[in-house]
């Protein structure tokens, strides 16, 4: 490690001008969220391998700033030679550069590897004391990196029409009407996801995203992936070509990008595919390269004329969001399989704690002292977790995971991104919570769902809490709001069952998620802040439905200052939604209304559930909500998980006597609310009621709901 | 009116440069809600009597832009000359200017009656086509205004400590370690209730706001009132003088800010109040002069150096809204007679109703065939509003109204500020839904209140609107949430219930409310949109809990295009409610946690109330609202008018057997929920209620709350 930081200080010296200072960011070429073995040079440097970072060397020092999520994982990977800088209690970047920095510091980075946004942030920050961001002409850490893994050649395939659901030639078409609408004559698009999409392409050049390294450029008379060509089959290449795209090296994207700006990227290739999308009106004046600055590199930005660039957040964003008849189908079909693995994982799981460790087991409330587990034939997070990923493969068009699962028991479930590890992992605990948020890659669709379950007796406030977070996820589920809105106006729906005993999470609530691509999509979200990208929600968009709460912090004072949290379980429970047209009575405002759909089909343990604090309206949807279940997840299961299911899923039973008018003449309203969890082995047993009141007259309606 | 038009033109023609088009705003040269009566210029130019709109007046066409809330009125009151411009719907001011007027047009305002927020925004748009913002040197239309109305020389009176509950040398205080942390060396008031609150003194120079007109400054070492001195007691006098306030006249606030931009101000005066807030250490460094962007006139940020400017939010809206011990006592004791007034006029106009129109009244559900009433006799809007405000006007500090009463029967509910007037206005209606939004001004407090009754036999689809709006209400004011939590976030509580028919309002939620000062008072607010002034909510903040629903919207396409929207009925609840810490059993971020308190009593219309779409805790809420609403105004009301209130609040009956385990060691819960709404004549009479369940084993507990 201190020969990394030497070689770095000795290669920073040697540049022109000299540098003062490096930055590492943890970001790609394409700013993705998950990035690839040699792509993860911030963890490299600084041996921290947490998702988000950023480190800093200057001659004398290292630091390296990260957020709350990561601040204990952080302070045990890195060295004597690093200092935590930890965000929103520590300086931030900009401020601790003027402070400590001198005047006319020459900052580097690679241009590559920072965002327009993040770039020109820093520049205006590092200007108030005449410090300069440098561009370096080579990413340093990669010159003194030994053993930096190779890239991988992995093929990229196409997308099939019957999964992608719109043509290439189709979403070009809208591309460059788009273009043509702002001014713009082309557009660099750096998201992978974004390349993905608009071709319809796949691979597998990332963990967990199917994606390929790839850059595009559409003008609007041409297409060009930039790619490394030993990647793309003969095949691939024609359907492309069909398309009018041409393909290029990986690397001539910057090139081109210049050639872009100097209007002669066109000319150059001369390539002209007459309706296929030529520009044959005035909006050929259009002069503007549409450059998103929160995905586009600082590096192809500077090949632009600044001032004919287009900065605004991708068309394409927003076209992805809003997912098509064919993907809404695959994605719905793909959750349906992933609700079935689920199912099974639970009832494997349950039988194994019953097993093993002597457990109640998911139905039963039971207290089991702890035992001692032979090695052999212990249950850890990460077995299980693999286990469930068994189950997934098992599925049609499974093609891996969406993201790290986290398999967590106990306090590790208030760890919110918990990345349990085979050697250090806890093992599964009879008397603890025991939460999992995973999802898999199916060709037809991206899932992601957790589910939080107790497999012994859980406490009261336990389940005080479990249905405190069940109920801000029915509330949020069930919302219908008019055309417009934004997820930041949605999320304290989620929040405000909590809030009523001071509890709340510290994260946003719900994410778009791809049709097999990244799990975690934009443009819209639901989160507590409003969003820079203010995009309301529309129809076609998916949106996870996520509260989590992580209990209880408590507060030990110490002789020093500080304090310590600790927490001792964590719930969440996660579904995906699409949205849809609400089928409102009235539409106030003619602006329409919009509504949820769930497409994630798994039980909610009722052992969990409080039910006095539940409404009534929350009781019946959960009832419908699990007949859904069963009815959906049947073809997928076998006898004995069917058995399980149903027991899982029993309907709370339900009696309303409706509003009626008394012979006085008076509002009379009776409401009459039975909800019992029948035990299940009791179903069928007739249940008496004899209700006599002083109004005989009444006329009174029941029902139930089996 | 072409009159004034012509002479308008021909004085804008004589000014230098000859102005081709002149501004002319609602405002006053306060920025204030309420302006008296000679400072309505723009209505005195158009003819458009409403409280917003903004009048543009060119060589040849006359405009007026206003909001969806006047486009009926104004399409009424605008003569041939005028075109009314609909915002929302037809191009904005700037848009239209510079699709209109000429290049380098010269554009006059006042700039007396123009904040610097909207001047300079008008600057920057008309910039443009290099059109001119010109301040005129007087107001052109005081010029041509024959017969204004004069000067009225109304006494500012003191605001004794008993009702301020704080002194003006402790805000003084306040406000100059303020302006010292800000480096400011002084600061332009000119928000009429700023300068009120500040020097706790009162007037009546405006209706419905007990204010004088009046400007403040206040430097580190001095301070200022200017008004006209003819209102200023020698009492009031010396208690100014006696807190180092010297008084000037009005206008001179002009050259003094000129004076304080060059630093000459607390010179030229001499003043120097010792420990009363001299500058002692090295804050005297601070040179800038703080000016509230939204509230001050461009006219005296002119006279400022524009670089020594400080352009923010007024430090005095915050700390006006965080009212102390004192003022809560007094807004509390001020609601409790208010709501007394309300309850005796319920009981007045359920008596009225029942004897003039054969109505069932308040309590009693029935039908009655609309007759024709002796005009002598007959109840309109402005008759039943005057006896309010002799009801109010009965009770001790009373001041007089807070703005004008809306009384509104049926359509008219549905027009959001709807002012009936006494020639025009409707006839209650037995059969119709009658609304009152209403409020006063006490010497320990300001009220507003709504309510919304009807006094036949209300339909189902009133009723399910009336307890959708309910539910909003209630569940407003029931959040908790953390500190740091801003208004715009809780706003969709109030709307979720609506948003589930597709109904919705047009306007925010709630607005904070002054201690004997403005009805609406910022800075915070609970509105859809996320303010430029973003205030969190505070503990003792004031905020008003209303919700409305302006229903049916109907929709009628005509041959020609546009449509016509008809609406029938309005609804909307009001109480004021204080922010005060939350009492969570967790306090998860040790963020704190909030609620609010209701200080506003008077029953809701249990008739109008569908009880099946309540839910148990909202039952027990309106059940603990009501018993304290009788509690509260028992020592205000007579035998009858209590009999009257006891009626109106009985609770529902509750009896709730809560979860339990059965035997068999499954969690078994029975949650049951009887509510009933006893008629008030059966009350006392036993209630027979048996229960047989298949466990006969189960322990269960019942209690009712009365």
């Amino acid at each position: 490690m201190a020969d990394i930081l030497a070689s770095l200080r000795s290669l920073m010296a040697s540049q022109s001008p000299p540098l003062d200072a490096l930055l590492v960011p943890s970001e790609d070429y394409h700013q993705s969220e998950y990035v690839s073995a040699r792509d993860k040079r911030r963890e490299f440097v600084s041996g921290f391998t947490g998702s988000a970072g950023l480190a800093l060397i200057t001659k004398n020092e290292a630091r390296l700033w990260t957020d709350g999520r990561y601040f204990l994982q952080a302070t045990q990977q890195l060295s004597d030679q690093w200092k935590l800088m930890r965000i929103g209690e520590d300086p931030p970047l900009d401020v601790w550069m003027s402070d400590n920095l001198q005047k006319e510091a020459a900052i580097g980075i690679d241009p590559w590897c920072v965002s327009v946004d993040t770039a020109q942030r820093w520049e205006r920050a590092f200007a108030k004391k005449n410090q300069k961001l440098v561009q370096t002409s080579t990413n340093l850490v990669d010159e003194i990196w030994k053993n930096r893994p190779p890239a991988e050649i992995n093929p990229a395939v196409d997308h099939p029409l019957e999964f992608a659901g719109r043509s290439v030639a189709e979403k070009l078409k809208a591309l460059r009407e788009k273009l043509s609408s702002e001014r713009a004559r082309g557009i660099i698009i750096t998201a992978l996801d974004e390349v993905a999409w608009l071709y319809n392409i796949r691979g597998s050049d990332v963990s967990y995203s199917p994606v390929v390294h790839a850059f595009a450029i559409v003008t609007l008379n041409s297409a060009f992936l930039y790619v490394d060509k030993r990647k793309v089959s003969s095949k691939v290449s024609s359907s492309l070509q069909a398309n009018g795209i041409e393909v290029r090296e990986y690397g001539a994207v910057s090139s081109d990008a210049a050639m872009l700006a100097s209007n002669q990227l066109d000319q150059a290739t001369g390539v002209n595919f007459g309706q296929n999308g030529v520009c044959q009106n005035d909006t050929c004046d259009n002069d503007l390269i549409w450059v998103d600055p929160a995905s586009c590199c600082y590096a192809l930005f500077s090949k632009l004329d600044a001032n004919k660039v287009l900065l605004q957040q991708s068309p394409l964003a927003l076209a992805k969001a809003l997912k098509n008849p064919v993907e809404l189908d695959g994605l719905k079909n793909a959750h349906i399989r992933d609700g079935a693995a689920v199912v099974q994982y639970l009832v494997w799981l349950d039988k194994q704690m019953q097993e093993i460790y002597g457990a109640s087991g998911y139905f039963l409330e039971g207290e089991v002292t702890s035992k001692k587990i032979p090695e052999t034939m212990k249950l850890t997070e990460v077995f299980v977790s693999d286990k469930l990923e068994g189950f997934r493969a098992s599925k049609e068009h499974f093609r891996g995971l969406s993201f790290p699962t986290i398999s967590s028991v106990g306090p590790n479930a208030a760890i919110i991104h918990y990345s349990p590890q085979a050697k250090t992992c806890a093992e599964l605990d009879p008397n603890s919570i025991y939460l999992f948020d995973s999802g898999a890659q199916y060709l037809d669709g991206t899932t992601d769902i957790t589910r939080t379950v107790h497999f012994g007796k859980p406490s009261a406030h336990e389940k005080a809490c479990y249905t405190s977070v069940l109920k801000g996820h029915i509330a949020l589920g069930n919302a219908r709001f008019p055309n417009g809105t934004n997820g930041y106006s949605l999320d304290i729906l989620a929040r405000i069952p909590l809030w009523r005993y001071g509890l709340d999470y510290r994260h946003g609530t719900g994410h778009g998620i791809g049709s097999y691509l990244n799990v975690h999509e934009g443009p819209h979200q639901i989160s507590f802040r409003p969003q820079a990208r203010n995009v309301p929600l529309q129809v076609s968009m998916t949106v996870t439905d996520a509260e989590v709460i992580t209990n209880r912090i408590r507060k030990f004072l110490f002789p020093e200052p500080g304090y310590y949290e600790d927490g001792n379980f964590g719930i969440r429970l996660e579904n995906v939604l699409v949205i849809k047209e609400a089928d409102t009575e009235f539409n106030f405002g003619d602006k329409g209304y919009l509504s949820f759909e769930h497409i994630t089909w798994a039980p909610y343990q009722i052992k969990l559930i409080d039910l006095s604090i539940l409404t009534p309206e929350e009781i019946q949807w959960l009832n419908r909500y699990h007949s859904k279940c069963r009815e959906f997840l049947a073809p997928y299961l076998d006898k004995n998980e069917m058995e399980w299911l149903k027991k899982a899923t029993e309907p709370f039973l339900f009696i309303s006597l409706l509003p009626i008018t008394s012979s006085l003449g008076y509002h009379c309203s009776i409401h009459l609310l039975l909800g019992i969890w029948w035990p299940h082995d009791v179903i069928g047993t007739p249940l008496t009621l004899n209700f006599i009141a002083v109004d005989e007259g009444m006329k009174t309606s029941a029902g139930g709901n089996r």
